[in-house]
Parts: C-alpha cells; structure tokens; sequence
C-alpha cells in the first residue's frame, strides 16, 4: 500500500501528503527565463550553497529549496527545459518523498546505478546543450570537474555557461512572498580573554614560528603565498572573533577577506551600518595603512579587488580556498593561483585551551538542559489519560519549543545551533526530520521519540540527541538501541595514533551493527564549531575517501553519533560530542602521538532500551563510568527535583554478570541482577561449561 | 653504543656487519656507463619491479638488490653520478642497516621529512638534469607522476630520457659472477576439474551476463575496449591456467597476453620450448586462426604486435592495465587508450568453488606440517643441555630447513610460497628478516621465535606465521603477544558489508594495541592467490588511501597479521589466512550484503605468551572455538605422536572469569583456574562492586 506520508506519482493526477511543495508555477517561470535569447539554457543549476560554500546558508541563498521544495541542508538541483533532478543524501530520502511534487525525479546519491550530476549531464544533455550557472554559486572544483568529465564525452560538447544574473533571484523576486532579503543585524566581538583565547593579531601575525596566518602562508610549498584569500564565513568569524546573525542557528556574518604581507582587508555586507566604532575599534581599522591593522570595506568591492591582485604586474602567488567559488577562481590567472586548503580551517578545528574551557562549559549547560527536558517529557507522559493515544498538549511541536525553553534563559545563549529535530515513531525514521503543523503527532507508549538539539552559546556550540521509549520497546528495539549504544561507545573509548584519519575509526562504530545486519545511512561523526558551525572540517569521522579530510588531531571536537532507522516505524539516534586528547599509556611505540576520545556531553541514555546482556564487560565499565560523572558533574547543578530525579533514575548502576544464552552458548554478557545472583549465574555458566560438553 | 650488526657510517673507514654487500665497484661501472655520451644520465632509475609489475621477480630482473645490495622485496634507486640512494618501507629499515654499504643514503618512505622519489628529484636535481630509465622497468603511472612533479617545479628542466639499454643488465653481465639467465622450465597445466573450478574458455568467453573477459570488455564505460592488455604474470597464470617456475616461489612464466574479440594471443618466454604439444593442445592452439583459441607467440613480438595495434586505422579502444610499464604505455596513442584497472585482476580475486576447496585442502597440509614444525622445535629446545646458551645444532637456519621438510613430501606441495623468515630475538623484529650464515643465532629461552613460512600447493598457496618462546617471556612481551593477539581476533571476527574497504577494517585489528601505545609498521593483511602469488589486490587490509584497492568481496582470501616489533629485543606476528564469507545476520538492512571471515588456517596459538586476563569474552570464545576447531579438524590428520601431544597442549581450553584489576578497578577477564575458582572470583568481584564504593 501506497504510504499516505510520501508523494504518489504512479497514479494520474497525483497524490501528495499535506507537506508536498507545489513547485509547477515556479519551475514554469525559471524555464520562462531559461528560454530567453541571452540565456539560451538548455539546463540549469541550483547547488544548495552560497557564494562562501556554506551548509547552512541565509534565507536569501535557500534558492535550492525554495525551486524544489526539499528543505533539507544537502541537495543539488539540475532543471532542464522539459525535466528537473534533485540530487540529495540518504539522511533526506525520506523527506524527499514528503515535500518534493512530482515534476521532481528524486536522484538517490551513492545508490546503485545512480549516476552524479556530472557523469548525468554527460550522458544525458545532447550534445550543443548549454548549461547556465551563476559563477559565485559554483565551487570551481565542480566547474573543472565537469569540464574534465565532459571532455571525455567523446563525439559531444557540452557548454558552461556562467551567468552573472541568478535566473532564481529572478523569478522569487517577482514571487508571492518574494525572497527574503539579508539580516542587517549588528555585529558582536567575542572577547578573547574569556572566549577565544587569542586575539585575531595573534592568530594573523603573532603566533610563534609558521603557525599563523602569514607564517604559514611563508611556510607554503612548493610556492610561498603572498596573498591569501578567505572566503568560508566561518574562517573569517573565527579569525577576527566576530560573530554575526546572518544565517540562521549559525552566527556568521556575510563577509570576504584577503590576507596579504602588507594588508588586512575585511570585506563586510551591510559595512557602513555595521562597521561601528567599536568593530572599527577591534580591528583597528581607523586610519589603517599598515600591516598590522584591518582595512574594512563594502562587501561588494572584494571581486574588483581579487581582479586587480590577480592582474598586478607581480608574479606573487594568491592562495585560494580548494572549496572556492568559480567566480573567484577564473579571477586568479593560472600562473599566479595555488588552490588548496585554507589554512584557517586547521586553525580553527584545532581548539584553544579557552575554547576547550568553554566548549565544555557549553556542553554542561546543555547537559543540563537536557535533564530538564528528560524529566518534562517523564512527568508529561505520565500525566497522559491513555499512554496508547497520547494528546494533542502533548506532541512533537511540544517536545521541540521545550528543547529551546530549556536552553534560552541561559546568559551566554545566543540561539539554537540548528533546528530542533523531534520525531516520534514513523518520524524518527527521517534523519533529519523537522517536524511541521503538518507531519505534527502526539507521543505515545508506541515507538521511540528521536530528539536532536543544540545551542549556539557564546563558550560553544552543542549537539546532543537522544532516543527515548515510555512503554515497553519491542525486543527489535531494543537490540538497535543496545546496538547503537555499543557503537558509540566503542567509539568514545577507542585508541589510535597521529596521522590516523576519522575515516579509519568510522568502521569500530558501526561494527555492532553490523554483526547481526544493522546499519545506518550517514556518517558518524563531524567537527563541531566553537559558537561557529555545527558542522565543520577538516576532519571527520565517516566512511569514504575525501581528499580534503586531515588526520585528527589532540583538541578536536567531534560528534559521536551511530543510529538505526527502521523506515515507517521507528529511529534511534545516540549523539555525543567528544574531545579528542592524548592517551595515558604504558608503552611509546616510534614517534606517534598517542590519542583517544574524552565525552563532553553529559547526559543519560535510556536503561530500559538496553538489552545490557548484550554489553561487553568494557561497554559496561564505560557505561557505569559515564553515569557516575553525570551524577558528580551535572547532578550539582540541576535545579529541579523533576531533573534530578529523572537523571538519579536513569543513571542507576548496573552489575556485570554471565548468562546463558537462547542458543545455549555460555557467553558474557550484564543484567541488572541482584549481587547474589552474579555468583549465582557465574555458577550456572560455570556448569554448564563444565556439562554441557562445549569443549 | 653502536649496534654491531649495523652498519657505521660515522667513522673513517666506515665500520661494516658482515650482511653487507660492498656496491663501490658496481656503482662506479654504472656511472661509467651513466656518463658514456650517449646516454649522458645526471640520474639511472632502478625499480624493484620487473616488466610486469611483480613484487617478486625472476633472479635475472633483481637489479635494484644488485645494484645496492638490499635484498628486500621493497625497494627503489635513485643514482646520480655522486650519490646514491635508496628508498624503502618500515619493513626493510632495520635490514637496510644491515645490508647497505656506506655508498648509500637510506631514505625511510612515509617518515617525516622523507621526500618521495619524485619530489626528491624536482628538488634536488640540477636544472637540465637528464634522468635515464628502462621503459619496460619504470611503470607508466610513476613516469606521468614524475612529469607532473617536475612541471611544477618552476624555472627548472628535468629530462626523462627513456633508454631501451639497461645500464644495470651491461655491468651485470661483466661483472663476476654475471647476471643470471631467466629459467627454462616448462609450464604446467592446471586441471579446471580439480584445481581451478573454470578453464580458459570460460573466464574468457563463456562467462554468463558481462562476467568474462571479453564481457567485461564490452560492457565497459564510458568506452567498450576492442583490445585488452594483459601484462601481469599471475593475471595471465590464472587466466589460462597454466604455472612455471620462473620467479622464485611463486609460479609464474613471462610472458603477455593481448585478448580482442576475434583474437587470444600468448607471448610466451621460451616459446619454442615451452609451446609443447600438450600446452599447444590445452590452448588449442595448433592451427587456431578464430576467435576461440589461442595463438602463441614468441614473448619478444609483443610489443611490436601491440604497436601494430596501436597504429592501426580503426578507433577501436585499447584497454591497459594502470600498472602497466611505460614501454606499453608509449605504444598505445592517447585517443585510443584506455588507463585502469585489468578485469582479471579482480576476477582472480574472487575465489572460485574449487579454488576456495583448494586454498582450504592447502591451508590444511599447512596446519599439519606447522604442528609437526611446532613439535620438533619444543622437542629440540627440550633436549638442549643449557636453555640459556642454546646450541649450534638449533638455530634459526635449522628452524628455517624444517619448515621446508614438514612440508615438501606433500604429493601436491610445488615449493615454498616465499624465502621462510625464521628470526630469532633481535632478528625477530627484522619484519622481513632473512637469516643467513652471517645473521644466524642459536634459539634460547631468552626471547621470542618468529616464524613466517608458506607453500605453494597446487591446490592453493599458504602464508602462516607464529610467534614461539620457549623460556619465561616478559611481563612486557607477554602484553605485547596478548594484544598482537586480540587484534587479530577483533579482525577476523569482524563484520562489515559490500562496499567497505580493507582499508576501513585495520583500525579494528591496530586499536588493542594502540590502547597502550602499541604499533606495527606494515599493513595487516594482504590478499592471497590460489597457487598464484603470496600477495595480491585488488583488495587488502591496511591503513591509508589506494585508487587501486577495491571493496572486499565474498570469496577472498587475506592475510591476517598484525604484529609488535621491539628493536634489537624480540618480534611478534602473528598470521593466518581467512576467507571473506557472507554473514549470518538476524537481520537485513537495506539490500547491503552482510560480511565476515572465516579462518582458514588452523594452527596454535601460544598461551605461554598470553595474558589472558586482558581478553574479553568474546575473543576469548573465539580463541576456545578456534582451539576446538584445530583439535577437530586438524587432530585426526596429524601422523606424529610428537605433534600431537604438542597440539593438545598448546590447545587446552581456558575459562572466562572475573578479576581484581592491579588498579583496583573490577574488570572482566580471563584466566585458567578451576571451575570453583570462578565462583569464587565472580564473588570476590561482588563484593568489591558492592563495598569498595566503585558506585
């Protein structure tokens, strides 16, 4: 049966669920502009990013989102004259089904036969097709890919074509509502002292040998680099300990910045209402002329200025982000252009000891948080008539504005760090659900609440979740949980060494799953900001080659997050952020750094979703260590009795012991037993290996 | 001190082990050669390989171990007219030592500040520099990635002059004794019902669906290929199941083969010889002018023949593989070449019916003549009047004879897989040590025995190595044994799904031992051929990035063998051979297929050397289990009262139990105590949980 959730295109006319976009009159207009004699496209394309390749972008830059409809964070649209493709990852297939119409063909990234974008457009356009782009849209690395992968279409020619004129800004213009415009709020200095820890001179000029801005970009080889260009909003926050509001849950501010050995030229949107005396103050921007003040100018000047450096009579080279625009890269001739890394992308995922101070500062608030959710949600399940039915005061919407009251009040909270994620039951198994008046459904004692939160507060930012179940899990459920438990512990408590990448660990994780067929469709661990992105790079831990990815590091912030989704009926999730640090060991093989995993969120698991008999004795040990410092490190703090006793009872300690299994194989394993049935048991297991002939 | 069994450098004259081989007179006959004007050579390139790519090669094609005396089977030179060096891998560093003369510069690949080859070059080469190389030597890829290198580098020219002559074979051949000539044996043939489960013809042409040769040419993408090159000896050994003797241990003939679809055609080395009546028949090739038999040609028209190919009118498109020597490379024009991976590579990779009955028949012999082996050398240490002194009638030479005795007499056994590595104590942490009458100790109680053999069977070629020692081992190298040991269990018990890599599945082998501070410096497993070579892609199991690895698949064969090596104290490894199998799971995820191993070979573990209080239960069932599985399966095929009685013993099951930790910590362990022992422990463990506070 055709599920009522999801989009039927099998069927003429169409049936679509109350969450479906109806995207007929827009694609009729974009196509209305591709036609047009100056365009002359016989495609288009629509990347989810802005200018700076930003994940999470401005209302103004979801042009992605608003042509297809498709609100998740990742997708890549191509619209043809008579088609439209949407390319998205295994987190929004679901959701694709619920919000995209169908003029829509859903292109399943990383599936089985499902081409990509390039190899798509190369075997798909004919030939003499001219594809239009907006150049500052594109990342240059898609650009030259695609230009190689059509190159070796032989017997066709396929035409990029870069269109200063966003055909989508078009048409949304003269659209009803039309597209939002940019924030124009203030700027904010994160003080360095108490936050970052070091002053933007320090990170630019000042740090001891090649390790800042300019001493890297001199240390560079094969060339030394004499301009430096940064486009990624995060590097620039990051750089000058600014922080701003233009996207939401993520405090970034629209901005560009060249780094050279005499200048410092920060390029900001809104820069006469927003270069105040005190940001001018900061940077010491005032009269400026030197090498060791910032320069601040109009956002829209940095193009014209990238031009004049990339045509200077010098032959000084201008390092450009691997991850730039195309509109940045043809401004750089060849001979002058290192495109690579940025180096502040390092910088940044590698945490001050401020930053380190703060991140877990920020995570103990949030751990707080979270045991006052964790009571509200007990005490309001336990308020229902009927547990079975559930309410409508009682609902996804509900247990989401909760996750933001728990939070707000607190001084140093700037905003949530991305939109709460509440699902219960089929919802769960969204990935990355955002729950809606449309898709809203009461909680009840019948599948599991997925809840995914965090906070951008001024010490860091946050990302927890967790996965709860008030009635009686089915034994299936509980396995996943178990499963998913053990995943991310193995994790947290793993050891590896310098020049390891998070790549390399990604498998330790999913291994319990895998052990009896489980997976999930996503990776298990991102870099994670402080009171910057909640995702970020260089490093990463997740299955998959990528060039750009960078071995870990001591004082990177990861998250922990191995799940199960179990389409239609339920999801679980287990989300953590960690530290990584140096291992305490006995032995020093060679020259490597030692490292392992310190958890910084401190919040319960649910006992009654584990099946502890599956729990190795280390998993266990891990365990009750974890409860015992949510008992002395949150406990304290929590100012509820509602808080309290929630986490008391969900942080009870639970005793190792053997049992004997269905299969009658004596293997290890933990129940919550009584300390005179371990023996008890152990004896058992004892005979049974003594009689039951298993050697 | 300085290490006697290492060369020293540092003094005047340098002071030299007896290991070393004395290059100066070689060296100085190259650069004659080198600087003859018609070669005129700033730089001579001396690969390992031969011109097909082998790790191991024919002893004529052992030019790089000539040249520097480094009898590793890792290894490249560079020589210029003043210098000379050598660049090798963790594995030969330690041997390197004790082989190279003070001639030359030992470069340790993948060490910090350690430039590659071909950066070394566009550093330190004068601009104008000419570089001569054998085109058949040099691959096609390192010449392309040299050309890229050295373009970058700017305002310097360096020349790659590709010179058919090879300057190693003209001073080879003078010198005293000369080269030797390659090896005239005939060749083999295969049975397809008793050894390789297919013949010729159907891995081909008769293959179903796209799965043959001429198949997988057709259905190839973007381009079909009309013309496959097949260069690598045991593609073409497997291909045509035929086998020589021709490079050491391994079963190879030299030979090429080029497939299209109306032509097979075999250049066969010695073809005059060897095209006996009976090859001629198994190819049908006596007459054969259609598109299903096989023409045989003499092995020095072939890349005449290929260049007729290349030369000819049609577009049809060349396929050869990307580890094909530069000598093929040039002959192909761009636009009809097609650079990847041969088809046959992963054909072969995935074991056929009766090659995976063979390889287990032949891990089997293996398993029984290592018990033999294992009985002999407790026998011998036995009779030994001093445990502490040894003596010269049991040495490491003595272990390294019987290793080939146990074996040889078997009806199937063809030769040894590869030169056995018997290291005693220091020796033993030489990762590819070769004793020799220089390097030979006796064997005492007073460090580890490490013992690398295999053979190659015509039923299958095995790869083992255990670790021995016959005194009171070392807190230390106990723990070290132990972890070497979970993690080759954590391997092997590992689960995965198709699309993971080997190289995703090393974490889980190296984390035991990382966990305090514990490393090898080799990968952890490589693939294993059926009566082919010891080594093999396209998959393997090891840390890092290869375009070339391939995800693992059902039906392949790996080593598994972590290791832990204490410079100039003792050595560790151990390594079976398992088998990727399909899982069986409770569960079904997605339409992934569910993966693990099964072992293959079946020989004792050393539980003098375990501390098996630090196993968990699960390795501890799998170590039990296997145990079992030894006494079952191999048990009742062992003829000697000797290794026998030395299999029961070293096979006695061990029970899990609790412990006190040292650290006051309860942890699970395991150890061998009495049945009521655990009961007893398990409440010794009860009663710390519940009075020493851990809670």
């Amino acid at each position: 049966m055709q599920n009522p959730d999801y989009r039927n295109c099998d069927v003429s006319p169409p049936v679509y669920p109350a969450t479906t976009v109806d995207t007929t009159a827009r694609l009729a207009a974009l196509r209305v502009e591709m036609a047009k004699p100056e365009n002359n496209f016989d495609a288009y394309l629509i990347p989810s990013e802005d200018a700076h390749g930003s994940e999470d972008v401005p209302e103004h830059d979801t042009r992605r989102t608003y042509i297809c409809g498709l609100s998740g964070s990742a997708g890549y649209v191509i619209v043809t004259l008579t088609e439209a493709y949407i390319w998205t990852d295994g987190r929004y297939f679901v959701q694709a089904e619920r919000e995209l119409d169908c003029n829509w063909t859903l292109m399943k990234q990383a599936e089985l036969g499902v081409l990509y974008p390039d190899d798509w457009m190369a075997k798909n356009l004919q030939n003499g097709s001219r594809i239009g782009f907006d150049p500052t849209l594109i990342s240059a690395s898609d650009y030259l890919n695609y230009q190689n992968v059509f190159a070796n279409e032989k017997g066709k020619v396929l035409y990029l074509v870069s269109q200063t004129t966003n055909l989508v800004d078009t048409i949304w213009a003269a659209d009803t509502p039309p597209q939002p415009s940019y924030p124009t709020d203030l700027l904010m200095i994160l003080d360095a002292t108490t936050y970052t820890g070091e002053t933007w001179k320090e990170k630019i000029f000042q740090f001891p040998g090649d390790q800042s801005v300019r001493g890297l970009m001199k240390s560079l080889t094969p060339d030394v680099a004499d301009v430096l260009v940064i486009s990624a909003l995060d590097e620039i926050a990051w750089l000058f300990n600014l922080r701003g509001k233009d996207v939401p849950n993520n405090p970034m501010f629209i901005s560009y910045c060249i780094i050279t050995s005499d200048e410092i030229k920060l390029y900001l949107n809104d820069k006469d209402k927003r270069a105040t005396s005190e940001i001018m103050s900061h940077l010491e921007a005032s009269g400026c002329s030197g090498s060791e003040c910032t320069q601040v100018y109009p956002y829209s000047q940095f193009l014209t200025d990238l031009q004049t450096h990339g045509e200077a009579s010098d032959d000084g080279k201008i390092w450009i982000s691997d991850a730039s625009s195309y509109a940045i890269y043809e401004r750089v001739p060849e001979e002058k252009r290192i495109m690579s890394q940025s180096p502040v992308m390092l910088m940044k995922a590698v945490k001050s000891t401020k930053e380190i101070e703060g991140m877990k500062r920020a995570h103990l608030k949030d751990s707080i948080a979270l045991a006052e959710l964790g009571g509200w949600l007990q005490q309001s399940f336990d308020a229902l008539d009927d547990p079975a039915v559930g309410s409508d005061s009682f609902t996804e919407l509900d247990a989401q504005k909760k996750a933001r009251e728990v939070r707000q009040d607190d001084p140093e909270f700037a905003s949530l760090s991305f939109g709460t994620i509440t699902g219960f039951g089929a919802n769960a198994a969204v990935i990355h659900y955002s729950s809606s008046e449309e898709t809203n459904v009461r909680i009840t004692d019948k599948s599991t609440l997925l809840l995914d939160s965090g906070s951008q507060y001024y010490s860091g930012t946050t990302d927890i979740t967790r996965t709860f179940h008030f009635g009686s899990p089915t034994a299936f459920t509980k396995e996943a949980y178990t499963r998913v438990l053990m995943g991310h512990i193995d994790l947290v408590t793993s050891h590896f060494r310098s020049g390891v990448y998070g790549r390399d660990l990604d498998t330790i994780t999913r291994n319990p799953l895998w052990i009896n067929g489980l997976d999930y469709r996503h990776g298990t661990g991102h870099g994670i900001g402080s009171f910057l992105n909640v995702h970020e790079g260089p490093a990463r831990i997740s299955l998959g080659y990528s060039s750009r990815e960078r071995p870990i590091q001591i004082g990177m912030f990861f998250s922990d997050e191995p799940g199960y989704y179990e389409d239609g009926e339920f999801g679980i999730r287990l989300e953590n952020v960690m530290m990584s640090v140096a291992a305490k060991t006995e032995h020093q093989f060679s020259t490597y750094q030692y490292m392992t995993f310190e958890m910084v969120s401190l919040i319960p698991f649910e006992p009654n979703l584990i099946d502890f008999s599956l729990l190795t004795p280390r998993q266990l040990d891990y365990y009750n260590d974890y409860n015992k410092r949510i008992r002395e490190e949150v406990g304290p703090s929590l100012k509820s009795e509602l808080a309290r006793n929630w986490m008391t009872k969900k942080t009870e300690p639970v005793l190792y012991t053997f049992r004997l299994g269905a299969d009658d194989q004596c293997t290890g394993g933990a129940s919550q037993v009584a300390v005179g049935g371990i023996c008890l048991l152990s004896l058992a297991y004892a005979v049974c290996v003594a009689f039951l002939g298993k050697y």
